[in-house]
């Protein structure tokens, strides 16, 4: 009985603390005390810390002998190099760390997918927080980034419109950066490569031109004039329609390192992205190092390669690109995928670190010069669309910080933050958290399959999707390559070799069937459909039990949210769980639309162990989401 | 080895064998061998065995002495009293019958609910067959009929227009009563009360009016010139707005007796609907039985009471209604749905014999004149809209025929009939349809909810419909009741006293909670959420397992369909996998929505060991599928 009165007491309880909230303070959620008494300079960290400390009394001292950035932390007293060490250490401070504490890459960088209309590309949770900047948004923004130590972001979308570098547009990005400096957050810019065409009116964009190199010089010191810290140029050129050197004859090393001088004398770097992929070749995963490759050392000291994670493009899971490993003498960094492009967009629940820990499994941190995100971040209250999502971009601030704190510390950091201490809470979300990505593998491209998608969205499975005269590369069937065989991309020595452009050890790994990791098999293989699995089972069969296991743990999921209702507040219960309903409903159209539509390849009944497609593989082939690459999706399958 | 290679050429024959079909056969698939020698009068039964009988000779025997309709095979000899006898006993040689059988009741009748225009009430099987009635059809029509022992069939809808009396559309009935004589088919009509008014211009339609008796006799004459073996009438009276004595101060025995006088000496019979329930009482369950009771002896000897099994309206589960066993001095019939207006439509596979079965165990067989069903027919190719309602068409005649008959084994009859002998589709398929109706009382209504189907087409859940000045039994609170307290009909001596209707016995079990069958317990008390139940489970908790187990059950069916490919025709085996994605689809539906909706009463979580709702109730709720009563929808829920 007694028993029985806690209980209903502490429900009571429960419901009264837990007032609505909508997301939109992120993990910075103290409450402000105006309790602490701070010595030392008076800086942002001072004003954090007078807010929201809840000690009596805490002490900033300056170090000059310090690296930059770093903090040490001693009961309450921080100290550090300058007052941005101070801020880093006044955020860790608040979130309980104590210590010391340095950041493991100097450039922590977001990029903004943004364009000019306001709309955001891949972006799913609204329009652009940049496209009539609040003032009050724009210092959560970077009280949020400065908490997590990110010091760089780049403000415009790399499929960049010539207009950003226009004097009217370099107007508003120096507000931008004047609002983010005393955070110590440099803004960068995306460029079209044509802007001296387009914006300046040359004949031509020819990085060998001296005029189009004057034109350059002068908007590079128009840009410092306005911004003096401004931190440089993110570049996508000659990929995917965007121009670039090679329209005029020339290398990617010839356009990144004219801009690179030009920016040199100002401090300013270039991000040159490794994204490329001609028509031409039979294999896209090829792409990128033949075309980089023959131009390693060749990059002046302020050009970094920008490289996407994996060969391909932000699948839910792809080897990583195997220029990462290949390169030997050139500035590389990586470009992760914040915003959920492949993974369900700002629907799904899937937590990112374990995906960038299983990357950086391959490739050595020490072999990077920085790391970059693509933003998911909107002007949607909750800044992401999905609470989770909010764990993404949380969680890529402190890897770029530390890569070597797992994914488990920063889920645990950003849930004890965002949501509550209680272990209740604690450890069930935790484990949801980190066991999302990989199921989120299951439902959607279990066993190396990747890129089959709707053609226009990215959203659901489109297996199928292959319109007449759409170049190969951009359709699934090109990357699944289903037949009565097998499935799968025979990318062995006696296929396209892409094997070959990893390490000896690792080509001999992948190159086999029988020691490739079954978790990217079909990346590798062409898999017969009996292939015998280390389950024991066929492939065919694997395959339908991971698709359906993905099912049931999307569903789990959501069992698991329900019981959280006692621990959370009722509005961020409702909007996360109604996301883990249609999680869990997305989950079962992935699993019937693949495999019913793989079915008409392989000829093999569904095993009768598992829970049969529910949805008819001709109806979901004439459904279709009307959404442009602007919108997150209400729903999935609605049929 | 040997096994495998069996096993090959097994499927590779069973392939061949699978030819498309389009159940248009029904369960007569026979295919004509023209074979056997037929000796006896030549006769509809010999046509059928000289065409299809795999014996080399037959013979027919006439023996006056037999029972009317009965029949004696011995070997390949057919004894009956005469060719219809013969004719029952051809279709039960053809199916392998043996030994003497003669029916239950002499009447056993199908309800069309046609109307003129050829729409068909709760009719999920496309139009009326009788609408431009094609020989052929009408021709096998009456084959499936006289196979199964069905003798009579009213034509036309119970809501009946004033026009099926009219001269034209009585030309019309003559013509189908004609093509269904040889088959030992009479044909009946639903008649308007109102017709003396509506048909024959006068000005009351007043049973006790001499001009009213007068315009009946003239008219049945009219009949009866042209039917000579016309049945009778089936009367819908005094019930949701149709004309009855009661608009001219009569009781039902005085409008149903004088329509007895006036086909007694054709042998006509009147068949009185006691489906009646007027909105004053408070209780929708007791009003048949109030305005029937008083009138216990008082009908003529061809007068019928026919009652629907339960005291409501066809729902997935009711007790049986207590007029069976409070009259005792009224010739009786039950009437039966097999259109499944309350079961899904033509979407959910849900065998209706295990549901006559339950009844029949509480009203014996002998209490009753006869049997009728409300036919599932219209003019889709396989009549019945789903391949497997048509084993409801052909479980009634075999129930009508023998009542003692186990739901098991009339499958086993139908099944070998219409799919195959095969063992290994025989057995799991029969397991199928004998769970069915307790898995969609699982996923739609466990534990004696009843009514909380949609207001406007009883397809999907809408426990929450209730329209401003709606009759309150039209809607389904009326009949839910949920509350904070707990949710059900208190129908206890302290609440309605329904249960007083009953037996002694009956009445003191179901009156106490804790004695009161768990599958009718919401039926007769409002039950309070922690109620412990025989599981142990407090009643939230059960309700919430029952609806997870039904939607488990409907995927399972699913599974075990899928895996009968090998045995089942291509046509067939892909039309029911898709009625039973339907079906695992709706059970999500209505798990989903019911579940979420009665929460908002009960106040408690899903429990945790079961799959929680992947749909959001507030997109539910504002759900509709835009069909008529004439349909059967397409889909689901879509969203």
């Amino acid at each position: 009985m007694m028993k029985r009165i806690t209980l209903f007491l502490w429900v009571l309880a429960s419901v009264c603390m837990a007032k609505a909230e909508d997301g939109s303070q992120l993990w910075l959620r103290y409450q402000p005390v105006n309790k602490a008494k701070v010595t030392g300079p008076d800086c942002l960290a001072a004003e954090e810390l007078r807010t929201y400390y809840q000690g009596e009394t805490a002490t900033l001292t300056l170090d000059p002998k310090m690296t930059d950035d770093a903090y040490r932390i001693s009961g309450s007293t921080i100290t550090a190099k300058n007052e941005q060490g101070l801020l880093y250490g006044a955020y860790a401070l608040l979130r309980g760390e104590s210590g010391y504490s340095a950041p493991y890459w100097k450039l922590r960088i977001l990029n903004h997918w943004d364009n000019p209309n306001g709309t955001v590309e891949r972006g799913f949770a609204g329009k652009s927080i940049f496209l009539n900047p609040d003032p009050e948004r724009i210092r959560m923004y970077a009280r949020a980034n400065a908490s997590v130590g990110i010091n760089g972001t780049v403000l415009n979308n790399v499929n960049a419109k010539p207009e950003a570098l226009s004097t009217e547009s370099l107007q508003k990005t120096k507000a931008i950066a004047d609002q983010l400096r005393p955070y110590g957050i440099r803004v960068y810019l995306s460029i079209n490569f044509a802007s001296p065409i387009k914006v300046g009116g040359l004949e031509t964009a020819d990085p060998l031109d001296a005029k189009v190199v004057r034109w350059w010089k002068e908007k590079v010191k128009e840009i410092y004039r306005l911004i003096p810290d401004f931190g440089g140029f993110l570049v996508k050129a000659n990929s995917e329609g965007e121009p670039g050197p090679q329209d005029f004859g020339r290398t990617h090393a010839d356009g990144a390192n004219m801009l690179a001088r030009v920016l040199k004398p100002h401090k300013g770097i270039v991000m040159w992205r490794a994204f490329v992929y001609a028509p031409q070749s039979p294999d896209r995963a090829n792409q990128a190092y033949l075309e980089f490759m023959p131009l390693d050392g060749q990059f002046a000291d302020n050009v970094i390669i920008q490289i996407k994670n994996g060969p391909i493009d932000f699948q839910p899971r792809e080897p990583y690109s195997p220029l990462f490993t290949a390169m030997q003498k050139t500035q590389m960094m990586v470009e992760f995928q914040l915003t959920q492009e492949y993974l369900g967009a700002a629907n799904h629940l899937v937590y990112l670190a374990p995906m960038w820990q299983e990357f950086f499994s391959y490739v050595k941190p020490g072999s990077l010069k920085a790391m970059a995100g693509v933003a998911n971040i909107g002007d949607d209250t909750n800044w992401c669309g999905h609470h989770f999502a909010q764990a993404n971009w949380y969680a890529f601030g402190r890897t770029a910080w530390n890569p070597a704190l797992k994914p488990e510390e920063i889920a645990d950091e950003w849930i004890r933050q965002t949501f509550s201490n209680d272990e209740r809470l604690l450890s069930p979300v935790r484990q949801i958290m980190q066991e999302s990505r990989e199921a989120c593998v299951k439902y959607m491209m279990p066993l190396g399959i990747h890129h089959i998608f709707a053609g226009t969205h990215h959203y659901g499975p489109e297996p199928w999707y292959a319109p007449k005269g759409l170049r190969a590369d951009w359709t699934p069937p090109y990357y699944h390559k289903a037949d009565s065989i097998g499935m799968g991309f025979d990318r062995t020595l006696t296929g396209t070799a892409n094997v070959r452009q990893y390490p000896e050890a690792l080509c001999r790994l992948y190159n086999d069937i029988n020691t490739c990791p079954e978790n990217l098999i079909t990346w590798f293989h062409h898999v017969p459909w009996d292939h015998k699995m280390k389950s024991g089972r066929t492939f065919w069969d694997e395959l339908c039990h991971q698709y359906d296991d993905g099912v049931h743990e999307a569903r789990r999921f959501l069992t698991v949210w329900d019981a959280m209702q006692p621990y959370v507040d009722a509005q961020r219960f409702s909007e996360v769980q109604r996301k883990l309903r249609i999680q869990a409903r997305d989950a079962e159209w992935w699993r019937d639309a693949c495999l019913l539509y793989f079915q008409t390849f392989s000829h093999r009944p569904i095993p009768q162990d598992m829970e049969h497609p529910v949805h008819n593989l001709d109806e979901m082939m004439q459904f279709s989401i009307p959404i442009s690459m602007y919108e997150n999706p209400e729903h999935g399958y609605t049929k």
